[in-house]
């Protein structure tokens, strides 16, 4: 059965998430709807990363197998045109062999975090920033980032309901900038483990207001107890950037 | 009475515009129903430009007075706290002296026209670009847009409904970049005409495509008739961006 892997880029908002759930739109329902009405297909899509009800991406990677054969040019179009009633765009669609897995091949992760630190509400950013209106400290954030590089127990920034096997995580990079009123945060691992980058996002706006330190932030990671993290970042901030292989 | 001057973010996607109108939401009805709110006087402002339905603004200019003095301060955040569903924001509020026009006073207005460029539909940008898939030649728009600098009758580039006296206008900065996958086109003049950038836009799409030359587009110009002129772009991906007093 040929293979196709997809690149996509989705505004969260009115989704539950990627995942498919009852009576609730998904970007995975509504992308596996607008394969079935190309293609004639039922098919089941996987992604690289399951994101959160709220989250976007710009850079989502999916496979799906099909019966018949498609010019991937004519699936990213015939995609597109059944979806353009929804905030959700097919940026590539490439023939991938049969071993590939959206999910389980992918070797890193990219996400942002992007905060809109001003006194002003976001007007043409809502829904796309988390409003931080108490001024944030992004070098402290920055150096405190630097201190939890590496593989560690990341008990303290996961989600109670996380499945995740194992809590240890490599964290490749972890960087915090300033862009003018922005806050622009990114990371990259392997993998994530749930609420891992609203977690540590979470914790970090404590170190910008200058109520932890960058010491702080490392021993709360040290503490591995769910309970030493920060307030979760919500998810109107987050991208998952792109995914590499 | 005390006059003030605010600096005002919006998205123009659920709005008729800026100017009032019955029974359609505007962000100059939305913003006086905030004033009335916290000040109980009922106010007119008057804007720098009546934005179009649909048209952002990151820094559009409103003055209006009030019969009490307020700390600007307070008007800030009264007013932004009366707008949190509306997606607009005030990003500064001033006294300023009662000879201040937010529309007369203005020395110049810079507009910025964002096209995405690319085969696919924009996602997270939806309703913020003109979604052009075909290639464009930016630096041949570039080339053109240089060509109608200064003083020029611009009836070509004027709606029809255009109430100004006069179509002779000044343009002093008109400039076209490419980011990536997108488009940037800034302008400056002391005032437009009704739907001008928007008709330059339109226009200069053409020698994007490479349909028109450059010298086309200036021809365009020189014939001073509506009928020159390429398709209206469409208000989406025009900005207000600031206004200089």
């Amino acid at each position: 059965m040929p293979r196709y892997k997809l690149i996509i880029e989705y505004d969260g908002t009115p989704f539950c998430g990627w995942q498919r759930q009852i009576e609730q739109p998904s970007v995975q329902q509504e992308l596996e709807t607008a394969i079935a009405a190309f293609s004639g297909e039922t098919v089941n899509t996987q992604a690289a990363g399951r994101t959160d009800t709220g989250v976007h991406a710009l850079g989502q990677v999916v496979h799906f197998d099909l019966n018949r054969e498609w010019d991937p040019f004519r699936i990213r179009e015939a995609i597109n045109h059944h979806l353009r009633r929804h905030p959700v765009s097919i940026l590539l669609a490439e023939a991938v062999p049969d071993t590939f897995e959206a999910r389980f091949s992918a070797l890193a992760r990219h996400y942002e975090y992007r905060i809109l630190n001003r006194r002003a509400p976001a007007a043409l950013e809502r829904h796309h920033v988390w409003h931080v209106p108490v001024p944030l400290d992004a070098e402290k954030m920055h150096a405190a980032a630097q201190l939890i590089l590496g593989t560690h127990d990341f008990t303290t920034f996961r989600a109670a309901a996380c499945q995740s096997r194992s809590p240890l995580k490599s964290l490749d990079h972890f960087s915090v900038r300033r862009e003018l009123d922005h806050i622009v945060i990114t990371a990259r691992a392997r993998s994530f483990l749930h609420h891992q980058v609203r977690s540590m996002v979470g914790s970090l706006k404590l170190v910008g207001q200058r109520k932890w330190t960058p010491q702080d932030f490392r021993a709360a990671l040290d503490a591995a107890q769910r309970s030493r993290c920060g307030a979760l970042a919500p998810p109107d901030g987050l991208y998952l950037t792109h995914v590499i292989y």
